[in-house]
């Protein structure tokens, strides 16, 4: 089985791919655009998802589960909200199969056929909010701080492994509020934990910003989000948190009694986290050699391949492999080691560089006489030869050098692509050229911004948080301006 | 909010269900036959999840996802296996809703209609062995060890909450093996693996046992199974694991290159374990003042209750309290403190009884100047005021007796309640008065079974491993049987 890669220059996509087949992070499957997601990928979102549920739990959130299906008519009570999902939604008619009379297999049986059809939740806003009229009748029901971790589909006819799929896992924060003031606050604070995850825990540069009406959540007032580079100099929305307002609250007649004994609208957020951020990582830190994972997240951080001759040289290395295992876990490393007499050193060494396994270390007879270790990074490929007095806390410091040094990185090329464009040619000219963001002035109508993506097929991603304020023109109509917004090709 | 309970003597069913209501565990959902998971609910599930999932790591296996949605023509592959579950399927037929063009709101587009229409997983063997298909060439491939924590659809008529619904969260454990033995051996160390955690965890007591050919899985070749026993003296099938031979290997044509060389099909098992145990954990333990949930899965073991008047009294007791809930803490305890003033003592003394928490610990200005606090017990109401030191190893001590007793209490009476019938007299007496698992003799045909079915309700539910032999009479049909078996109405 040939592990070759596609290399970045040659195929930037097919590099992708391969990255994500060869890597084993994900497979694709029998029902079109579905994935499946493999063990060694979902030992990696296993890693994420369990990161983000305490940050979430630490800021006071608590999960529930609340149905796959949702009643067709639920989606049309919220006008925007319908106009947004109802085009990618997978629906269910019937609730039986049955043997074809006629010998033709199994076939649909016409007489379960439901009087309302069901669709698969794109998005859960509506169930939660219909369920939440039950929940909430005065302030003292307040806030309620609820997330859920589920699958979702939006059903898409072109797809990419992790980055668009029918099927995808997620967790979806639904809140709740009796003013304003606090729901802003919370859909804030949600996106102070997305950066916060994203950038230290997979070390992915993000910058913070606010959509425009054109890129807003179906049924937000204002849709957060954070925006990620990739090596290919297109944008990635690597997660969003929405102020609703009180839309959801109105469209379910969801009312609470105030501490002033009014009846009033709920306030309410909802904000969410993808499988599709595994594409993002992928994007960001990876090589023509294979993926590069951040060690906070890597399912695997350290990896021993042993080097001998015969069984006597094996025993010698297992246990010292052992004691260096033991070290390594007490310093709550996630270590493996593969002695698999299958395959040879050079080609595990492939295998783990393929992988994307932090560290790697590689142990034989000479350097057991010697007492030391050969380290080798994956990220700069260097190596190291390493007493193995002192080496856990020698990796363990290595693990938290590399984890900055991939941030360090990642940050260099995202600020070494946010360039400004002051005209249309030179807007169109880096767009084509060297790509990444581009900080220019628009008119602030989304008649402009859609005239510009028609063009161009570039979006605004975002108005970046505390964005700077200075007048200029903007790029396609000369119009007056008073900031610059962050335009990029995305995925 | 008036939360009184239905006792089990006047409604048992009702009882039921104002446990799981009044105990914020689940409610009723605007999707029939679906339900809501509530955050208190959810918390238990998730101690459940993880502490299974442990389990299952530590037995070699690791977590995937495979797709939700299923082809049609998937299901018939496995002629048992469509029979069983054709008849409960959810069907999606089409993948976009438009606005009616006759202004009758959302509508079903019926230009999207798919070629071939996809259910909803009713469970996963097919789509995972069309996918292990590609996954498995030779031996070195082999064992498979993969588990997935999903959402399943088997479209019910008559739902209870927990306990039969149309949708419902579980693991699925799929393996597959180079040999038949080792396929066993696997189909029956998750066995022991559910059994232990059903009885240490939940101190649920168990019947480890085979299903007969009338109620194993449709597909399998045998069907493991643990059965508890419930108040009102009906069984509960509280987990499964299968042993499925090579029929999904032949459905999907999956084979291996052998050791010898040879090509074979390979041997699968599946297991699984469902959101129903929480309706099993309900009803064995549960008394009419509420839930009483096991300490070692319970969301929160202690909470901590303030009695005072005046804000001076508050201040030295909310002192007091922070020492002894860092004690706890530090042993591991989760605990809350409730000091929340809209309600009174009396009123929290109710509620944390309704929802089950193990321990509750009452502190009053007096309790502080004689350094106690009074320790009340939701298993056997039992309190005591115990001296503030050495209060933490107290409660850890009670916490692990609480958990013992109450598996030792539902232990006495599941085995109160397997009772022997030597006639059919003596059967259906037992079954209409104390219930419990009647032990008789059956001549081992289907016929038989299902006829006894039909007159009872009261289905085989499992030949117990390690079953005594002895020779009798059926006690419907009078033929030789050479055991006896276990029967007993179910959930």
């Amino acid at each position: 089985m040939s592990k070759e890669i596609t290399s970045r220059e040659k195929d930037y996509s097919q590099w992708y791919n391969d990255l994500i087949i060869k890597g084993e992070l994900a497979d694709y499957s029998a029902v079109k655009g579905c994935m499946v997601i493999k063990p060694y990928g979902f030992a990696l979102w296993e890693n994420m998802r369990d990161t983000l549920d305490k940050m979430f739990k630490d800021t006071g959130h608590v999960n529930a589960y609340f149905p796959l299906l949702i009643p067709k008519s639920f989606l049309s009570k919220e006008a925007a909200h319908v106009e947004g999902f109802a085009k990618e939604c997978a629906v269910v008619t019937h609730y039986r199969l049955k043997n074809d009379p006629n010998g033709g297999g199994v076939i649909v049986d016409p007489d379960a056929k439901l009087e309302e059809e069901l669709i698969i939740r794109p998005t859960s806003e509506t169930i939660i909010w219909s369920t939440y009229k039950d929940w909430i009748q005065s302030y003292r029901d307040l806030p309620l701080l609820i997330n859920q971790w589920c699958n979702i589909v939006r059903w898409e006819m072109r797809t990419r492994l992790f980055l668009r799929t029918t099927e995808f896992l997620w967790q979806e924060g639904h809140t709740a509020h009796a003013s304003r003031e606090e729901a802003v606050e919370e859909a804030e604070k949600m996106l102070r934990v997305y950066a916060d995850f994203v950038e230290n825990w997979m070390a992915v540069p993000v910058i913070r910003g606010v959509k425009t009406a054109n890129e807003r959540f179906a049924g937000a007032v204002d849709t957060y989000c954070i925006e990620a580079m990739m090596q290919d100099g297109k944008a990635l929305q690597a997660g969003t948190s929405h102020f609703l307002g009180q839309n959801f609250a109105k469209a379910f007649d969801v009312k609470f009694l105030s501490k002033e004994n009014q009846q009033e609208y709920v306030w309410a957020t909802s904000w969410g986290m993808t499988t599709r951020l595994i594409g993002a990582l992928v994007m960001v830190h990876s090589d023509d050699q294979g993926l590069i994972l951040p060690p906070k997240i890597a399912p695997v951080q350290v990896v021993i391949v042993p080097i001998y001759k015969g069984d006597e040289q094996k025993e010698q290395i297992d246990g010292k492999v052992k004691e260096i295992m033991n070290q390594l876990k007490e310093l709550g490393i996630r270590v493996k080691y593969d002695d698999n007499d299958n395959a040879r050193p050079g080609w595990k060494f492939a295998e783990y560089e393929m992988k994307g396994v932090p560290v790697r270390l590689a142990i034989g007879a000479r350097d057991l006489e010697k007492n030391v270790v050969e380290v080798a990074r994956r990220d700069t490929k260097e190596k190291r030869v390493i007493d193995l007095n002192g080496i856990a806390p020698y990796i363990h410091g290595l693990l938290t050098e590399i984890q900055g040094y991939m941030f360090n990185k990642a940050k260099g090329y995202m600020d070494d692509h946010i360039t400004n464009a002051d005209s249309w040619e030179e807007f169109e000219k880096l767009l084509d050229g060297k790509g990444g963001f581009i900080a220019a002035h628009w008119d602030g109508t989304p008649a402009t911004e859609e005239a510009i993506k028609e063009k161009t097929k570039a979006t605004i991603r975002c108005v970046p948080l505390d964005n700077a304020q200075e007048n200029g023109k903007c790029i396609l109509t000369g119009k007056p301006s008073t900031q610059r917004v962050l335009f990029a090709r995305a995925y």
